[in-house]
């Protein structure tokens, strides 16, 4: 498999069999996809997963550690959806995961709306800073500003594909945490279950994962609080296992 | 100082001069309130301070021992309003502390609008049950229901109330969060500042504390989680400070 620039094979996480391709100038996963692929709830033997910004497919690629059903990931970059397509065909996952290139505000022609049982999303977090503050690397800016997609486009787009009663699960910044729930509420997408992630006791949160269910109930759940690193500095237990799993 | 049927004279916490009047049957406090009291920012040396929702007086009470300025309490029930009235009396605390006998929705003739340095509420937590449901004990049944006021009430007064750049601090069910923020945002209330209260490690939240700030700028900080009990069912060290605190 051929591997271009300064692309690596990485394991991913401790798994010895699923390898994905990344690159430090491009795009590399981070903690944030693995705590999402981790806390949404999904599907089991059958039935569509959709993954929006999807990167280098890494969300694909650990829900198919835990389902059978098929995986979509949509990714604007096509630098990005390159990685993810030639990682899942190194894998061996073609027939699980597939992967389109496009703007997720324009897939109406190319998706079944109302159809996903499950849509997760890792968006850019940052509002688009002025041009001169871009990160004079594009990839990594449009990966991590919102140049290419709000968050109102990605509730939107969540709405648009996921079934009545189906699941959409974010991972966010605290900052945005009241955009969320208003964004939600207001696209009939109910907030029923959030964790917040903390890098270590005693220091506020830095992360949120939130799921809403179409047409949902009000009430939400706040699950246990989930803490990256030991005083020590050393992973938690809990943040060992999911890192380096099962 | 007459105590009425069951009431007792209470320790305010493990203050060895604050006593509170408090009966099982009427009113008693509970930690929300407590938890409430030192979260909330507050003016020290001086300013206006308005509780509603007040009691038996619990907040005023224990907002006078951080700070010099003036805190006035509204209270629906008047059987509640009598014993925070006279809590006050017995503390000698006149001078700072007031009771409103009324209905936080019809203090427009008597409250300053747009005044208050901070507004507190500790409000009813649960949706108005049917009829039949009620708590045959009306002293309580009003304490924790809807049905005197609901939550949009209590954000309409305290926006009304609050001065610009003033804040409000809440404390209320995780189930209500999205409820919250909606109404606090609709309201202008910008939500800033949240800690979510969990029974232990492991548990899920079962109480937030939130403070906004009228007219503020979006971005919320989420503090570190606070524990109530350690794995031995004793409180934990942080519980402890706060409730047998400083």
């Amino acid at each position: 498999m051929e591997l271009i620039g300064d692309e690596r094979l990485d394991y991913l996480l401790a798994d010895e069999h699923l390898r994905i391709i990344q690159s430090k100038t491009v795009f590399a996963f981070s903690l944030d996809a693995v705590l999402l692929a981790r806390f949404a709830s999904i599907p089991i033997q059958r039935g569509n997963i959709l993954d929006l910004c999807s990167g280098n497919g890494v969300i694909p690629m650990l829900l198919s550690k835990r389902t059978k059903a098929h995986v979509t990931g949509v990714e604007i970059q096509e630098r990005l959806y390159h990685m993810a397509k030639r990682s899942v065909q190194y894998n061996e996952l073609e027939a699980q995961i597939s992967f389109i290139h496009g703007d997720l505000k324009e897939m109406k022609d190319i998706l079944p709306q109302s159809s996903y049982d499950t849509v997760t999303c890792n968006p850019p977090y940052f509002k688009t800073p002025k041009a001169t503050e871009h990160n004079v690397n594009e990839h990594l800016t449009i990966a991590r500003h919102e140049v290419k997609c709000t968050l109102l486009d990605v509730i939107q787009a969540c709405k648009r594909y996921v079934k009545p009663g189906g699941k959409v699960a974010l991972v966010h910044r605290p900052e945005r945490l009241v955009d969320i729930l208003e964004l939600c509420r207001a696209h009939h997408l109910e907030p029923k279950r959030m964790q917040l992630v903390y890098p270590k006791q005693h220091k506020e949160a830095n992360m949120l994962l939130i799921e809403a269910i179409r047409d949902g109930k009000p009430g939400l759940k706040i699950l246990p609080p989930l803490f990256i690193y030991d005083k020590d500095g050393t992973y938690t237990k809990e943040a060992e296992e999911i890192i380096y799993g099962n």
